[in-house]
């Protein structure tokens, strides 16, 4: 079967790979659709490290044709969305409805048993963060599988498997926007975007987007920003002097300090700014120590919208399907597996909200 | 009447004052007890920046002996707590619930209008955050004034106008505690006592107290700390190790950044951080890109504890009369006024978790 490998940095392949069947806990899916997401592009450069090689891919949907011994998640058949947050259902975190942090994460590129299913030539290959979703089939960790309404068009339902659940999710779960508040957006790539989506959904009264693209904005514009922060202003001030205080809510999806910096002072006293974007680890984001106590702030970090996958996947297709999501309109273009490298130029040059590759139905 | 005077840097004084009566909207008060709290040697040695001369004093209680034009607050014979946070009910703030930020701040040392009822030999002297409360009768803001039963006795109802509602506050307004939940204080003076004192009244199961003073941590296990972390070990390690996970909140309550990042590494993910303690200026305390957002915590900054005089002031003296929470216990020593210059001593040593002077009945 045909899977998109980075074989080693930098260097992507769309090659034959070998697939065994589902272990126990362990589920095999015809893949529809997968995302192709900025993490994947990330992996590839070498800023999320991985063993090469690896399948790349950690969000998709696709249809349920085998499961191991002890899956009670799902059955054969079923439409599932991937989860790369698993919801194993009895760690510290999941027991307390903090799914997102869910600690049965399995050893890197590996099944939960250490091993993996993906072969080639006799050789082991990893699969990205246990799912290695740009396949025509996977096998996956039970708990990473979230069955769906079979009425949910899968090629939609690929996007909920990671940005879109963390964009909305940080409007709805993370900063619990309400309505009438003001909300501000740095950064509109397919995450930024979620975020305004989930900003409009909660009723925002104003919605400012932020970015140093032209067409970006427009976009925004379309998933629900009222209003967008002209190119080359002071973001902070401008949001100040235009809301009067600040912005109730400001979503830094960059992960650059010096935004993050922008959107903190561009929130209001008592208001929250939320840490979407993740930076990296030789870099800090700086809160002054005399006035960010005084004006009362709150600066959240947000892990994949603080979403419960079991609880929020359906809640979000509900939303699409209620006409209040919009994820058809993320999807900027579609590319068969073998145009996977294509797709990754395109993800390279931001021309995407969110690019999807479509398998073919065997 | 005598009053407590910050001359000049560092020189303070006892000395006669002349008070002017009560303007519109000010209300005059017999004083019974004023709290010695940190702000107030902060003033002194310029840390907060005043205009010398000012009468120090922004913590404390009295009997209201005349009230001016257009006062509703409250009226002559009534006991109230002075609250250096106005409360005026109309701002941005307010209006939504939040007077811990109330706007009306009045002009550096003056009344609302610009000008001071306190004078010497024909000058001016300012007061410090508009209450100067270390005098015999001050003239105030009746926006900084809540009224209070008569039942409560004023000398510990005095505590409750600034220290003890920032600390309480801080753990159920601002973190929110929970009962069961696992606290760590760092730093035990008088606010960080109150932390405990808020975790132990919200129920939590296990509360961590740190400090390098032997004797502050003495007092923190009789305020309620469970658990004392032995000084030498690294806090954040030992908590960790401790509670399994880190703790549930964290408070900072000393104003420096290198405990505060201690504090967020002694949190647990997913959990709460908060930021009583306030800082320099030129400080600032470093949040790590990548780990703070993956890790799902949150840094809440602490104003006043997220309190509303008029609402938490009351409530925190519902709890005293509960015998749920002790404010008798926090006043390690009482001075009279012309014992002001021992009170700073004293304070500057740490050597009281509380110090309060108390007035002569005239």
């Amino acid at each position: 079967m045909k899977a998109v490998i980075a074989e080693s940095l930098n260097t992507l392949k769309v090659g034959d790979v070998e697939l065994d069947p589902p272990r126990a806990r362990e589920v095999q899916v015809r893949m529809v659709a997968a995302g192709v997401c900025h993490s994947d592009l990330s992996a590839l450069n070498g800023t999320i490290p991985i063993v090469f090689p690896t399948v790349l891919g950690h969000e998709g949907a696709g249809v349920v044709e085998a499961v191991g011994e002890g899956v009670t998640q799902c059955k054969v058949g079923d439409l599932v969305v991937m989860s790369f947050v698993p919801n194993c259902g009895t760690c510290f975190h999941c027991v307390r409805g903090e799914a997102y942090l869910c600690q049965a994460v399995p050893p890197s590129g590996k099944q939960v048993d250490g091993t993996t299913r993906l072969h080639r030539d006799g050789q082991d290959l990893n699969a990205f963060l246990a799912l290695g979703n740009m396949a025509e089939r996977v096998v996956v960790p039970s708990i990473n599988v979230v069955p769906i309404d079979k009425s949910i068009p899968l090629s939609a339902a690929a996007l909920i498997g990671c940005g879109v659940t963390t964009g909305v999710g940080a409007a709805l779960n993370t900063a619990r926007v309400e309505a009438g508040s003001t909300v501000a957006v740095f950064g509109c790539g397919g995450v930024g975007l979620s975020v305004i989506q989930g900003a409009r959904i909660a009723g925002a009264a104003r919605i400012f987007a932020v970015d140093l693209s032209a067409e970006k904005l427009e976009m925004a514009k379309r998933f629900g920003a009222t209003d967008v922060v002209p190119p080359g202003e002071d973001a902070a001030k401008w949001l100040t002097k235009q809301t009067g205080q600040g912005v109730d809510y400001a979503f830094e999806v960059v992960g650059n300090p010096a935004v993050a910096d922008v959107a903190m002072r561009a929130t209001r006293r008592g208001g929250k700014t939320v840490l979407v974007g993740v930076g990296k680890l030789t870099e800090n984001v700086s809160v002054n120590a005399l006035i960010f106590p005084l004006s009362g702030k709150t600066l959240c970090g947000c892990m994949f919208g603080n979403a419960n996958p079991r609880v929020d996947f359906p809640r979000l297709l509900g939303l699409y399907r209620a006409g209040k999501l919009d994820l058809e309109g993320m999807v900027t273009r579609t590319y068969r597996v073998d145009q996977a490298v294509e797709a990754f130029e395109d993800l390279k040059k931001g021309s995407n909200a969110r690019g999807v590759i479509l398998f073919d139905d065997p």
